[in-house]
């Protein structure tokens, strides 16, 4: 006697099942799914391919249809410096020195943890509702930062920035390092926030300081970042004061490893991609700063080819001034031909992959930045009801080219949504917009001394 | 005996007094009012000041509270072609002989006017939605626009598109200009549409054609658009066929006039910027078309600087791949400080009048792109409740770089509300959005083949 149903295995449990008309899973095969289903367990990706296998193959808890909507991975932002939102706008149309010293530092020093929490809420309901689900982020006071980011579901490494000593910060550098433990302490257990090492710069932080930090970031193996060669400025000031660029500078000292990230690389020469690409190390793209601030335009195009991993940053929102990855992803795409003198340079899909894969290995998490099976369940979906989306004949270029950011309908983080229809799930956007009207007479105050 | 109120005039009647946070008038003096109040009367904004006293003044039939939003004129959009939205992301990271020649201009071959009228409104659709009320169009079929226009609300002066003769649309200059004179006749009457006369370039249209046309256009009285000078390309072909450079070309016919707008003016010499100056010429950036195309950067400060009166455009969808006029006006902001080595370059200021005022004279309507007595009630509104727009510091920093389009909240054209927190009000978006999936179809059959 046989059993016609024994040959199909009971459907086995999982939390949620997504249903959505097309998945742009950006896993190794950039495999582009449609009618679509994504099936998740403990906050990973427990399996995905068409609606009816999952359907077939899992029993969820809970449904979520996303009919007339694109699944992609959550962008993942490679540079930040999230309570920065305090200070948008409040300096336009100035280069880098003088935006620095006459306006960011004179009111950064007026910051309250109160402001700087507010500033990295602001920050994070921003990522939430434009469809960034990680970052990488450096600033001061980052215990305030990891609060906000561990109470509203994002993901993030965070690095506390430190200059030479003594500083306003650190009288010295034991102290320095204490607070750098201190806060990878604090994170130690927690799923969702990781910490990095965090100099500043080649040209504010003495290379004795560098080495120290760097072996810090290896004893608790943990990423290392740093800005550099963002200008000619900066590469002028290093020869001068080492007799090196910056990042011939970086590697005398043996500090260019797969553990570092090296935000902008805008001055750049042939020979130093080369070394950027022998090296492993990765390297954060920011192009509306570098535009803004009128640093120059990276050569990223020559930098993929070369091999090295470039993710994408949007950089503070004081020289930004969104912290909109889909904004940068179409500029770096665009602003990356003019650069190269050729139309196909940074083409769609390479943006794409700078502002999820690339960016995930930027903040050491390699597994972000695709839906694929046993990773983190980070996903975001684009309503393709908006006008802009019409009609869709690549969902590649609508990403990269045609959304705003505006369009992402939910955010999702290890399986918790954050973001549905206009809900913000884990912020008081009503409370944090009274906040944000302080802060605003806070910044005139400070800003119009 | 004495009658106390006497000396108040009884407050006279209008349509509606809109309530605001912030007015962003964009006058003369750039004034912008907090706690302010717009009036309205037949179509024209009637007086503007403090909220209280247009309450004073005014007996309205309606009103609009705006509290938490800031009002702004329309955006003006000097330079599309709206039906294109059809080929959006047909083809991307091309050069611009490529893209036309191999995938523009085949799919084009197949158009319809059902298909036209869809990418219109979807057009229309996009512009509503992201705070653009009025354009300046080139295409083919523009009678089939300017029913989608008419229909739709929108503000927009359109040109039937033309190449030498005999070309597939037009077997002889005659029949070229009594279609011209017909599209001119059709709206000869109507409140918010007019035409252009609209000959494709300098190196696709003969001179003693342009000429013609521009004779065409002086006995209408309507204005002259014309691509030009769009990339070195261009200039080349124009050097080999008529031993002159765009500019010249057309400077040495006579046709450039208060009357001309000339799009893109991306490959100018310094002379060239002096004759566009003296001639007083209209001139449209299309940054995002013109990196993507990788045609240059235009070196838009350096005629702002001259006295040229330069707008601002998207160019069409299918080389943008948005039409947004909040992207390109912070785009352009951003690669003009680039392109003049000059992180000053193209303030914020500078760029919102580009896309207010200076796009207003290059649809010949300069009445347009402001909120002010007598003109045009085409205004928008922001929603300053984003978390990219908090805290606020600076309403025109905030317009410029801070916003991605999708903040506004209320799309007003000739005191007619055409959007309203999500409604489209002279759009059946769902049918629009039926009507889209099945363009997508024909572009994947076009295009594919
Ligand atoms: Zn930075
Ligand atoms: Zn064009």
């Amino acid at each position: 006697m046989t059993h016609p149903t024994a040959n199909t295995p009971a459907p086995s449990p999982c939390d949620l099942i997504i249903k959505a008309d097309v998945v742009v899973t950006q896993d190794d095969a950039r495999r582009i799914l449609t009618d679509a289903g994504v099936a998740i367990k403990d906050g990973l990706v427990l399996d995905i391919g068409s609606y009816a296998s999952m359907e077939t193959g899992y029993c969820p808890a809970q449904r979520l249809d996303l009919s007339g909507k694109m699944l992609m991975p959550g962008l993942v932002n490679g540079h930040t410096h999230l309570p920065m939102t305090l200070l948008r706008g409040v300096a336009d149309d100035l280069p880098l020195m003088e935006w620095l010293e006459s306006h960011i530092w004179p009111v950064e020093a007026h910051l309250t943890d109160e402001l700087i929490t507010i500033g990295a809420q602001i920050g994070c309901a921003e990522f939430i509702r434009t469809g960034c689900t990680s970052f990488l982020n450096g600033y001061f006071h980052e215990h305030l930062t990891g609060n906000a980011v561990a109470d509203c579901g994002l993901r993030a490494v965070l690095g506390e920035g430190f200059f030479s000593f003594p500083s306003p910060m650190f009288k010295t550098a034991e102290d320095c390092w204490q607070t750098l433990r201190g806060l990878n302490r604090q994170f130690e257990t927690h799923s969702r926030v990781r910490t990095a090492i965090t100099p500043h710069a080649a040209f504010t932080v003495m290379p004795e300081e560098l080495i120290a930090s760097f072996e810090l970031a290896e004893e608790l193996d943990i990423p290392w970042q740093i800005h550099l060669a963002e200008s000619p400025m900066e590469t002028a000031v290093c020869l001068d004061k080492y007799g090196k660029r910056p990042i011939e500078l970086l590697h005398h000292h043996g500090l260019l490893t797969k553990r570092t990230t090296l935000h902008h690389c805008v001055d750049v020469t042939d020979e130093e991609i080369e070394i950027l690409a022998d090296s492993g190390v990765n390297v954060v793209h920011n192009p509306v700063s570098n535009l803004k601030l009128c640093s120059g335009i990276s050569p990223v195009q020559k930098m993929l080819d070369a091999g090295v991993m470039v993710g994408l940053g949007t950089d503070g929102a004081s020289s930004n001034n969104q912290l909109n990855m889909f904004r940068d992803m179409g500029l770096a795409a665009l602003v990356g031909k003019v650069r190269h003198e050729d139309a196909s340079a940074v083409n769609a899909q390479s943006a794409l992959d700078m502002a999820t894969r690339n960016s995930a290995h930027c903040l050491g998490w390699p597994e972000l930045g695709r839906i694929e099976k046993g990773c983190p369940a980070d996903m975001i979906a684009l309503d393709l009801a908006y006008p802009n989306l019409m009609p869709v004949f690549n969902y590649v270029s609508h990403a990269v080219y045609g959304a705003t950011g505006m369009e992402v309908c939910m955010t999702m983080v290890g399986g918790e949504v954050l973001y549905l229809y206009g809900d913000f799930k884990t912020i008081d956007i009503n409370l944090l917009r009274t906040n944000a009207l302080q802060a605003s007479d806070w910044v005139h105050s400070v800003a119009e001394r």
